[in-house]
């Protein structure tokens, strides 16, 4: 049954998303997007329709919202008959249009945690800090919610689940994201600076003996032997998906580790240990209240802006070790895209398409009823062959790297 | 005869130089510092008390004033009946503060060039565009105003002074600044963070051929063997005295040059690559207005707080090469200054202390006569003899390094 969908949200991540629900509109219905900002909408519908990108004749509209205002989102759902919310909106708001959801029955789908803008790096596991604290309240009223339906965290979950299911006993999960594109920039973000600094700034957890472990970023680095992109260093880094992996498989060590270069390395560096990443603010010399990140942030290249000029690919993966008939066995399960024919498709870059990508075939399992779960549910609860299934068909293939070989998962 | 001080300021500078005058009250008179904070200006009183640095008995007091308001700086030097104004306030006041000493007569000495803070580098010669534009009123009013009489702009003009003076010709002027000394923060600088950057920032402008070349910062660099400092790197750089020396001695090539380190380099050209030290605003995405150059200032250390821990010396001298009696000849004048030795007298690291103490020599020598020129001057259009004597006795001595060896200027 088709199922009309309202996006929140208008940067890079949510052009992805509405190209893809225009390009499966016949899937999914009408499609509503609503941001602060109306224009930016507009700019994305009208990249929409120049691109040709609807499948079948629709709606395809651009609402105003303040999606901090729950009652606003939840009017909005009402108004635009909306059944699926994919929220690709800023970290910032996700509790809010959750609330919106759970108010009106729409299913809520999301890709990262939801994040208060005064904390950084809150206890583990984060997921327990807000969502998991609406999750009897979804079962109790049949509520659809997929949290972190992203690409890591997202496809990374759906990754972990597939290994995990050929597998007697789960030892570890290692997740390894690689971007080895090049923006041509002397430096920038792949999206939001605040989120992704947020992302480094604090306390690096980890799940390792059954415990939460810390170390902080970049003081545990590897080198990876990767398909495609080749040898990469990565470093331990925070990560949604460790927070839910941890708790759905316990007895497995959960990790993730980013790809970061040298210069990224450096001035990510020079800025943090000056202060000015820091989401507290200080006070300049003229008396002016100022968040340094928001600082950072208005200075660095709008993440949308790299696009034109991306170039490369990404490698993004599980490496998950286990038993298996009595045998320790291995598997990477992987994607690798490519920046510029993301570019050319729906006019994001890579990172952008592979965050926004998941969601729509996560809706689109929803509008099936494949996983419509009438409650709260992180990816690796959900069947992962359906997801895997239609994310092949939409452009993001998953693969697999055992003693076997490499192929298609379903190879 | 005893002159009365006004001192505007209450940054490192400031300190050193309400230090010094109180040390030689018996040759100026009353002590007066005015500030934007009075508590500022208390403090620096507080820790002249607290060392016991006045020679003899006399007036020590704090004012308030917005030393942007001429009206209000004029009515403070009638109230305290100063006859010499010391301007250590931030660069952005100076034509504000010499507006209110031509209006009353007193004498004006500052240490560095007017800025206008919505530009950054102006066209060469520098004090063409502002201070120069008041030399035929100070004449016409005889009134003294002693420009840039820091320690670079100020004794290095007086160094070249000297040296030249020995030559029948001059052909060219390097004026060389090293601090080798160590604060042990991750990164501070020795001065008010916005004009040290905004220092850095434009265009390079030497004298080379009788006209104006450019060059950009970190471009042009040397390695120079030095007096008690030994080997150090050194950068072109724009600086307030090659505009004057070039007007007066424009046969001669002038150049400046400035010690970094690579940690240094690397942290500004990050800093600097972002656009994090520009002087223009930028909004966030909630819409406030901020200039990024001051949230760097906002984040580091203030440079009054380094000094404790300050430890190492600096070196700034003249290279100054000439024709003598149909030879080619050359001489280092210079001065070699102990963080821990500044600390140790007035509160100051040694970059406050080099730029603190040469004005107050300087109102010592108006107050005496020598230079109370009734008219603008830079520094090198006075007799230096009498400024170096002073400056040896209240701590910094100047040395001469030459064909004949290494020795005290007047040995």
């Amino acid at each position: 049954m088709k199922k009309d969908v309202l996006i929140i949200g208008a940067g890079g991540v949510a052009q992805v998303v509405a190209h893809k629900c225009a390009q499966n509109n016949d899937v999914l219905g009408e499609i509503h997007i609503a941001s602060r900002t109306l224009s930016k909408c507009e700019a994305i519908l009208e990249s929409v329709r120049e691109k040709g990108a609807m499948k079948v004749e629709g709606v395809l509209k651009a609402h105003q919202v303040d999606a901090m205002d729950t009652a606003a989102v939840a009017q909005l759902i009402r108004d635009t008959g909306a059944q699926i919310v994919i929220n690709v909106g800023s970290a910032f708001v996700n509790m809010y249009v959750l609330d919106a959801c759970i108010e009106t029955g729409a299913a809520y789908i999301d890709t990262a945690i939801h994040e208060d803008p005064a904390k950084i790096c809150e206890t583990p596991p984060w997921y327990a800090n807000y969502e998991w604290k609406k999750r009897d309240l979804c079962a109790e009223k049949g509520v659809t919610a997929i949290l972190g339906a992203g690409f890591d965290p997202g496809v990374v979950n759906a990754f972990a689940r597939f290994a995990i299911d050929q597998m007697d006993e789960v030892k570890s999960i290692d997740i390894v994201d690689i971007n080895a594109g090049s923006h041509g920039k002397y430096f920038a973000t792949n999206f939001d600076p605040e989120i992704n600094f947020r992302e480094f700034t604090g306390t690096v957890y980890y799940w390792e003996d059954q415990q939460w472990k810390e170390t902080s970023m970049f003081a545990s680095g590897r080198d990876w032997d990767l398909p495609v992109v080749g040898t990469q260093r990565a470093y331990q880094s925070g990560h949604d998906e460790v927070h839910s992996l941890s708790a759905n498989y316990p007895q497995a060590d959960v990790r993730f580790w980013m790809g970061f270069g040298e210069h990224y390395i450096n001035v990510f560096t020079v800025l943090q240990s000056l202060g000015l990443l820091s989401e507290q603010p200080v006070k300049t010399a003229e008396g002016l209240e100022v968040v340094p990140l928001k600082v950072v942030k208005a200075v660095l290249p709008d993440p949308s802006s790299l696009a034109p000029d991306y170039t490369g690919k990404t490698c993004i993966g599980d490496l998950v070790k286990g038993v298996k008939d009595g045998e320790e066995v291995e598997m990477f399960v992987y994607n690798v895209a490519d920046h510029k024919e993301a570019y050319n498709e729906v006019g994001s870059q890579g990172i952008s398409y592979t965050a926004g990508v998941p969601p729509v075939a996560a809706a689109m399992l929803v509008a099936s009823g494949d996983w419509d779960a009438k409650t709260m549910k992180n990816v690796e609860e959900l069947d992962p062959k359906p997801f895997f299934t239609i994310l092949d068909d939409i452009g993001l293939p998953t693969r697999v790297k055992d003693a076997k070989g490499d192929r298609a998962w379903n190879a």
